[in-house]
């Protein structure tokens, strides 16, 4: 006979656990059977003992059917994940050119939580558009206008909500087989055919180390074919911040201006590989060569931006700030950084620079905390690159009475956050590793 | 700052905890600011990573201090705990006899659970004997009469009855750390200056590998040590019942018989042993040897016997069994066991032979369980003896509707939980190591 107890003790022993009895301690835990404590034992030792591909994907099945299930068969439809990071505003841009390529491109995104932002606050700064909107809405508006983003509902993989909460107060969030469980169970259970992850590593990202990023994107692809999804991996650099703006407001108009066909070469680079992987694993180009050439197309005709302005629109959303970025909510006031001394930027910290926008409001670190969405920075120097004494290398975003914090930001920018060196140093590439594995 | 999270990250990742941070964590707990779900994580996190000696002392310490503490500066207060076996009954014999050589003996003893029985069940099988006496008798009795028997009190230690609820249901019992903390907080509270710890290991006891309770001894001499007490622990096998009676009657009047100089040589041998170790460790003689003399002495010449009927008389029990057995409860009908072949018997089932007794209404499976104190058995072969077929191995005492049930059992007996062999195999001690740690 199962038992909790029994359960238990065999995962702490470094045994596998069946599908029957992981499924049995998920429902038990559901319905009040299995105490929150007897959760947190097992996750402690599921966090030191690991979980094999059958077991992940048994836990996966649990928290997926643990609420609703959206089931499409269209094969174009493919979502995008990012484990997250400083400045990470990718699905603004890649989700309109998939969409423009032909893929149909559900989203259901999250908010911003300690260093890293969210989706939803960042495109909650367009005034009237809604993100509350339930599965009835994404599922026709999927349909119709290939495009959706809401947030994240109780409708979706509850049991993963609970399992979270319980993960975030007894250290056992860092763990592949349960991050991986939490987020294949929510991309699968809003139907799409095929994911793609983006896996960010470095000390802006959740894993800083580029070997844990790459054996969590193994556990998710075995875990996604298990599931008969097409998957693609790509590993990318979280060390510094992606493109130049960090803040609600800012970043958005960052991703228009990429949309426009301008804006910064890796946040351009970044976006039209994941696009080009989701046309990919689509179908919809046999070659990641080919689905980037189509990408790339659809920004330079304004055919992506077009579906972002849709997007907008569809969701109550006023997307006149498209024309005229004043219509967003904006800081009034700019604070220029100056480099205090030349040298080539060997290494920011990235965590810090995260911090900094939510010390001014722009994000949150309790869920509870409201948000500013006009304030943040720009941080215009990249890893490597040539700084001059004296030359702007950021500007913060702030309200009126915040100069005094504004400084002391800024001070510890080129004091604590940023090292120079003398010589030019080695930079890393933004994309490292790429992986598919197709469905049979 | 302490957070229950970091501290439990610390854990999982294999570091040392500061007393600091583990004191913080357990009166966390106590004050309901540190979640079951937390300390349960925790627990884990030790069962799998260990706790060195420091951190095992501090836990100890936080369990101590979490109820009453008697303090004594008489060194001759000793006591004794066992680990628990199948028949272990030693607590009646050797009290009385440490007492009777002057040592102090400060009784809090537990109910049984599972296969092995408890000595508060064994006591109460004495008409009119209370063992719910509170700490002020317990204190005075101590000090007048040398030696007093109460059972588990709220007043000690309550935060190890929290934690082993917790430890219960989450499959963390097993861990040395916290099986030390365990004993050793009550240990400690009682005041004892010295304690003799019998750790039985094999397949009637809680640990069933000898180097695990090797390892148990060397945690608890350490930790004894660490609160400047003497310490002596002594390895005893338990692989087959200790004397030949296995119920709470029929326990109590094997031990008088060895009170009165006779029963079974293997619980003489052991009782014996341990209070010769507590005789000697509170400085009543200078060597084991003559601590053995000075406890066989006082079994020849009724001294300890007397002291037993005090014991019995002063804290309220008709002591008239002790000459009368029938004074006790008896089941009234006895069934005797037969060998079915002839051959040295090779080893027995000792966890399936204490779940016979419990099977019979002798012990309990769950703590609401009644017991009945009449019923039980004799098992009268000890390992690597020759055994006739036909001959008498076993007498089951039951009540009169218990027939079905107690053919069933003396079926298993001979055919499952008994092995015979055709040449005398080799058994092992029954006392395998004694050691000793002087308190500086």
């Amino acid at each position: 006979m199962l038992s909790a107890y029994k359960i238990i003790a065999k995962k702490r022993d470094g045994l596998e656990l069946s599908q029957e009895e992981i499924k049995w301690f998920l429902e038990g835990l559901i319905a009040g059977e299995v105490a929150d404590y007897q959760m947190s034992a097992l996750l402690m030792a599921i966090y030191l003992q690991g979980m094999t591909t059958s077991e992940t994907a048994a836990l996966t099945d649990c928290m997926l059917y643990s609420g609703e299930v959206l089931e499409f068969t269209d094969d174009t439809i493919i979502d995008k994940h990012s484990t997250g990071g400083v400045g990470d505003k990718t699905s603004f841009i890649l989700a309109p050119i998939a969409a423009a390529c032909g893929v149909k491109v559900p989203m259901i995104a999250g908010r911003g939580l300690g260093h890293t932002g969210g989706t939803v606050d960042k495109i909650e700064a367009v005034k009237g558009f809604k993100t509350d909107l339930g599965l009835k809405f994404f599922k026709k508006q999927l349909m119709e206008n290939s495009v959706v983003l809401i947030g994240q509902t109780g409708e979706i993989a509850p049991a993963d909500k609970r399992l979270y909460a319980l993960r975030d107060v007894t250290a056992t969030i860092e763990s592949i087989p349960l991050i991986t469980a939490s987020i294949m169970s929510k991309k699968l259970a809003e139907g799409a055919r095929g994911i793609v992850m983006d896996i960010k590593y470095g000390n802006g990202a959740f894993m800083k180390k580029k070997s844990d990023a790459k054996k969590l994107a193994t556990s998710i692809r075995q875990t996604g074919l298990r599931f008969d999804r097409n998957m693609m991996t790509v590993l990318t650099d979280m060390n510094q911040p992606l493109g130049f703006a960090v803040g609600n407001s800012i970043e958005l108009i960052e991703c228009v201006e990429v949309l426009k066909g301008k804006g910064p070469k890796d946040l351009i680079d970044c976006s039209i590989h994941l696009a080009a992987g989701m046309i990919h694993i689509a179908g919809l180009a046999s070659t990641m060569a080919k689905a980037k050439t189509m990408a790339k197309k659809v920004v330079k005709n304004g055919e992506a931006l077009k579906k972002f302005r849709e997007l907008i629109e569809l969701q109550g959303g006023d997307s006149s700030f498209i024309d005229d970025y004043k219509k967003l909510p904006l800081a009034k006031n700019i604070y220029q950084v100056k480099a205090p001394a030349a040298g080539y930027l060997k290494s920011v910290d990235n965590t810090q620079l995260g911090l900094h926008c939510v010390s001014l409001g722009g994000g949150r670190m309790k869920k509870e905390d409201k948000i500013d969405f006009g304030v943040g920075f720009y941080f215009y120097k990249k890893l490597g690159q040539k700084i001059k004494k004296g030359e702007v290398i950021a500007e913060i975003y702030h309200n009126d009475e915040q100069i005094k914090l504004v400084e002391d930001i800024a001070e510890l920018m080129v004091t604590r956050d940023m090292k120079l060196s003398k010589t030019k140093p080695k930079v890393g590439d933004l994309i490292d590793e790429t992986k598919i594995s197709w469905r049979k």
